[in-house]
């Protein structure tokens, strides 16, 4: 059954995979009238390209979008927009070895199960150079939300492995900060240390996890509604939709566990004129409900699944057997998983801000 | 717009607010010929009901659903399965305090700015009472997976506070042993710890949060669909859809940032003739889709926000003013919350099982 | 797969079988602050009523309709609202005939052969009385339409076998004209003539066919999408969605096979300050977006299956046999069926206004 | 809101206008392991492209579709497959009348008051030009329903202006037999006339309507669901999606009007071992599910609205004008509409088929 959309108002279709002519997205349901060329979505899909850095995977692939439709005059037109990114890369490598063998970490068993047989080159549907497209659609979701309700969102790495980065105020993060380091990290000497650390695996032959911490400025209160479609659980959808993303926590997250309702609550006061938290444990949402504070989430992301290291495995025929994988995979996914996380932020908070001008008292 | 509905094939719709005539779900997409009653939901709304025990709310509340359409001769017919649950406990108290003062903790503010006003009568359409008929649905769920696909689902408290609960093997707790002390902890020992430490911050007019760990066993190989609708995604949706989830993580969890890869991946083997992993780190789930082994994911779970303790606030004119809530609350919201989230899990997997059923090769 | 849902925005789900202890709709998607009462759905489940007159069945049916939930203190709160309508009528009688034996014009053998088995009392979930919910529904879209947009929907009785009715404008024909006479038609001479088939059919123990016209006036320019949700398709599938509807035109509807588009196109002019076309052909929808000219279109409804005459039919066992349908049924289903496609228009526009403010310009 | 989907399990999304740089469509929900190439997709791309005879516009557009995602080594993958369909013919020709006129017949004002302005060149968003990608994802369907299910669909030109055609039995209506010749019509002399009329017209500078007749055969018993998602109902929708559609009807249609039950019903009897009816008055579809018998349906098309003859209407200013629509318009939309028509029952069938496994009993 068709599990390639996303959103209700705000509504994109993806379709793709690694080694076919093309990815495609449709984003269905944007207003008419915005200003929008593919130079709006170039920022974005260079923060996630492959080959950016020395910590990501050495892959060199531009991803230049093309958008086939829904756009005239430089405006759109409130009709869909097509969006295609051309796989450049479709060399004809031997895929015998992942043909032949399940990679641990992977959907490759899992695949065989429900299709009965899969596209093996480079991971087929389940790559997560599907993301490109999310980026692309994302970059149009953000031009939205800034133009037509002020709203902003950016993303960083709170954590590699067991490096922390110090973050006195999610809220005053700014993309300059972000963006003036590799690893995406506003804290500088954590940044270092991130760097060093990643560098450490890779030469390891492995790899290593982290957190991410994504921020959403400017959201009204109002977004989102109060019960199965909870900003929160639109969020938590959007973020477990991503590759490698194994837990979703927002505001005190599962630091909750510990508190006392005394020590959880944020107290409520009048701030310019408008109701307010003093804290922001609640991280901008409460009943599912936007409050008005900066929603704050962080994803955990596992370590990249694709190492050179020799694994434990079976082949498709059921014989024991091992596996090292090759290619050039990223050490650490976090520095490119922040554009991502972002953009999946922004299509789930257009949609919640459509979803709320319809029917609206 | 709509946002009270769940599922896409088994598909529920609720209605309801705490101080309405009734609660109601439409349960549709439930396949014909399935053996049905009310005594079929009543285990698990009396697990879920307050006034259990001295560590839940005392308020005494038995909840009892009626199958008002959808069962013939005690069988499912295919057509949508309606259930009420009727509130009782009606009485008119005063609720001025909590109409005119925003409670901490709670979407009260959030409310009025989405819709305008809001009924304020304990919650209203946001009480936690609207997870009865979510519960009376999961039953539904629970016994179609079971009769239909062999599948299992099991929660229970992992953690009150400090106290944390050693789980050997989450895979091997079965119901009895959840249910053989109050707050549903299988560590016996844990359990009267967490006991102890409940009464405690009741009496200091507190409240205090936890996490729950829900398992799913019997799961086959290719349930959840690759991109957007990943098994992942759509149950944390489901979970963070429950009132008070702060964070979901499924098998390492937010353990995989400090994790290298190689520590990450599970080894593939064969095990009774299947592919298999030999540990399961990946909590039963990879690239969205299950792999056999048992889902095992776990939710944050904020203390009670209402308490008698007195807290700063506004009132809805804005001015400043404290309130403390009163009422007989739960002091802390774990041992109700297994029921719940056992039932938005079946919810996930029988959608997801019977969208596997569509399109099969 | 669940087909108890209509609409995407203004989107109602419907529960219940003629013979089972109530029907249910939830009603979701209703904007906070409209005021309603169970008194604002009366007017049209009185017309829909069986009993109602000399002309329909004489089953002496009074639906009345119970808001569970969705309103406080006299006014919607932008939650959803359940309805329930109990059935009364559930004397145990004797459905032998019918359970063992196909009825001609029905779906018995149809659902047979789609769940396995069916609720064979009356007809089950493909009884018309499911309509009654639809109904109750519809006054609310009804209600909202007029006070949010100043829209009208009126329906009315075309035709009965070959008597028909001159009706010079649509647009211009008012409710109390329809309620005028029993068989709501607005021309007065031919309504005496449909009465006097429908009495003359009842005694020959048959009944007879008929069209039904609905018209929607005061409906602005852009409701409706431009491709697959066109406001034609939309209200087609709505109409087409009702028992025995066999077809649907609208603006010239078939007659356009004929036409030349010299004679088929209306020329457009303006009008009080509006755009606006001189005839109506069209319909009031253009590319599947409404002009703002009255909505104007048709529905072909069969004569009522079930007649007293002995047919030919087999039974489940596959012998052939007779049967003569007993019960009191409507001779003729057209003065009932007008509250029922009043509804469903009403429930589509309703749906698609809302829709029109999500995302506008 | 997004309107650009359609089907819920087979799902097609589409994107384009119709001087844009391609049209998209992404066909998800397709099972694995299906046969396909863009060879499937050409047969009926060519019988819809413009200038394939002396009876269509003589514009000649080859559509050529490519696929884009979804096929692996030959087969399905069941992931989403994406098709596109470039637009050659972009020449900027002079689009200032369209731009500034209102077209009577056509969405163009109805569009500038929902969208606030338009792609006015050639019809953009509403161009009978997205045909082609609804073409090309049926003929995905027609495939998927003859191999899985044994369901082939046929469609012809049952009447032109006063031209009818002598159908005796529909069902037994070949493809080579409609495909003999230009204007689609399987009576040979009906056809000639048909031509005739058409030349006649289009040397007349006007256009002229007609009904197409859609068969589907091999339709199990059991497609389709009690109550809105009846097939009928969603069959309904999707032919008033296509352009120029003003009715629909099935069966006996418009003419149960004047039936009276007992000539309406279908006698049932055992034909091959299977429930039959000795007549298909009810058009294959009993209380809205497919009862085994063909599927036989009609639709209204009007004459093009794009005609050389003057015509009044008024600028975007609102000034009275006339224009007169220049370009290479159909003389008669019949012939190219049949595909169309076909494509979208098979669409919906397919959609079906698909529903109706998921929970089979």
């Amino acid at each position: 059954m068709p599990g390639n959309s996303f959103g209700r108002i705000f509504r994109i279709t993806t379709a793709g995979e690694s080694h076919g002519p093309s990815y495609v997205v449709i984003v269905d349901g944007v207003p008419a009238g915005l200003e929008l060329s593919e130079a709006d979505l170039k920022p974005d899909l260079d923060r996630r390209r492959p080959g950016q850095s020395k910590v990501t995977t050495q892959r060199d692939e531009s991803d230049e979008a093309e958008i086939l439709s829904g756009v005239f005059e430089g405006r759109t037109t409130g009709t869909p927009i097509a969006i295609a990114i051309q796989n450049r890369d479709q060399r004809s490598k031997d895929y015998t070895e992942i043909r032949d063998k399940y990679r641990p970490g992977h959907a490759d068993f899992a695949f065989d199960a429900k299709f009965g047989f899969r596209d093996y080159r480079g991971g087929g549907r389940s790559s997560a150079r599907e993301t490109a497209v999310r980026v692309a659609a994302g970059a149009i979701a953000k031009k939205l939300l800034r133009v037509r309700y002020g709203t902003s969102i950016v993303g960083y790495v709170k954590q590699v492995g067991n490096v922390v980065a110090e973050i006195p105020d999610p809220a005053a993060v700014t993309l300059e900060r972000v963006e003036a380091n590799i690893v995406r990290c506003p804290d500088a000497a954590a940044a270092n240390r991130m760097i060093e650390l990643i560098e450490r695996v890779r030469h390891e032959g492995d790899s290593i996890g982290g957190i991410a911490e994504i921020v959403g400025t400017g959201v009204p209160p109002g977004w989102g509604e109060p019960v199965f479609d909870k900003l929160k659980a639109d969020l938590g959808k959007a973020m477990l939709s991503l590759p490698a993303v194994m837990g979703v926590e927002y505001g005190a997250g599962f630091g909750v566990a510990t508190m006392k309702g005394s020590e959880s609550n944020d107290a409520i006061e009048m701030r310019e004129g408008r109701v307010a938290t003093r804290s922001n444990r609640h991280g901008g949402m409460l009943g599912g409900i936007s409050s008005g504070m900066p929603i704050v989430l962080r994803c955990a992301v596992k370590p990249t699944s694709s190492i050179p290291r020799e694994q434990e495995t079976v082949t498709r025929a059921g014989e024991p057997t091992t596996i090292a994988v090759k290619g050039r995979h990223d050490p650490c996914l976090l520095p490119r998983f922040v554009p991502m996380a972002e953009a999946m932020m922004a299509l789930t908070l257009a949609d919640h801000a459509l979803r709320h001008e319809a029917g609206k008292p």
